[in-house]
């Protein structure tokens, strides 16, 4: 397994979960170049909305993968992403919603996180959705998770999230052969990795466009 | 080809359009019972929400059309019908913003539309491509249409469509051959209809529980 994040900080933490089929590397999902089809699955964390070229690594990632091989990944909810600036809850009336504005404005978003401000990139579900089929594979599964009653009860600070779905997870696989009308672009293994160790790949938090230290 | 509708006035507008190869009858969506595998396309336009059992219907759906055929439709965007009640912008600072909220709660939402109070039924964007997936349907298509700048540059009144999606329009087609995993569930023909004169069915306006006539 093949673990990439562009940060030197969240490296030094996985340090700490160390095993010996595991190989961490420093590395933004961009910068990333692989050998076509050395992947069974990607899987990515609350990453791709740090990325600018959404549609080109989806086709980069499909050309990792085997055929048959998966990608799961998550992303902040497009709802929760909209407006710009990104904000929380508004009022209205007596009590508050979750504001929508500008969702067919695809382009960047200032937010304050943790004391930083970091850029997102706002999509619509239709390019998330739309860039996954452009890219030749086929979607498997698609969730909108929220907390369910017996989670409020015990955490009742999660009520919210039922309200709007914070996260959109979407998972896909390659066609176990590639489809003629939509051949899969294979990025020709010019890559500063060799092959990884095994046959999967984690993106940790890959928001920065740091380069490679391997 | 087949249209359905289940108001009659809908109908006697259609008779408008009398063509040899389209036949109109009064049915609901839920209430059709046709032969499986008679269709090659299903077309259904701002209906599906009005729909109590989403996930059975698509299920027949499936059952209905040829391997290799497709089914498109339009809904109201679950961003729009989420809100119970439902509404319209509220205020928000000095603007405006569209309100979401009780996104994860799938039950009904009355509305007053054209002076009358309507039932629809939100669901999440999650159930509704999942529902999809669990027909054993493939994905092909998702489109959240907006107009663009020369559309509002000629109808001002439009511009409120690219802050918030108004529809959401997703097309899938059956797989050639019915995947081991997921059988099509087939109605049965026990039909009420015999098999339609073309390959092709519509739903103008399904939003009643109306009995077929003929």
């Amino acid at each position: 397994m093949l673990c990439t994040d562009p940060s030197a900080r969240m490296l030094a933490l996985a340090a700490g979960y160390a095993h010996p089929r595991v190989r961490y590397c420093r590395a933004s999902a961009e910068s990333l170049s692989l050998a076509p089809e050395c992947l069974d699955l990607v899987v990515s964390s609350l990453a791709l909305h740090y990325v600018a070229d959404y549609g080109t690594l989806i086709r980069r990632v499909a050309g990792w993968l085997r055929p048959g091989g998966h990608v799961v990944y998550s992303v902040e909810h497009p709802i929760c992403t909209a407006r710009d600036p990104m904000t929380g809850w508004v009022a209205a009336g007596e009590g508050t919603v979750w504001p929508v504005d500008d969702y067919a404005r695809e382009t960047t978003r200032a937010q304050r996180w943790l004391g930083t401000l970091v850029t997102k990139h706002h999509r619509k579900l239709a390019t998330l959705i739309g860039g996954i089929l452009a890219a030749g594979l086929v979607l498997t599964g698609i969730d909108e998770p929220c907390p369910d009653e017996q989670a409020i009860a015990r955490r009742p600070d999660l009520a919210d999230h039922r309200r709007r779905p914070p996260l959109l997870i979407i998972s896909a696989r390659r066609p176990e052969r590639a489809p003629a009308e939509a051949p899969v672009t294979r990025s020709g293994g010019q890559g500063a990795f060799k092959r990884p160790h095994s046959d999967a790949l984690t993106w940790l938090h890959p928001d920065s466009r740091e380069v490679p230290d391997g």
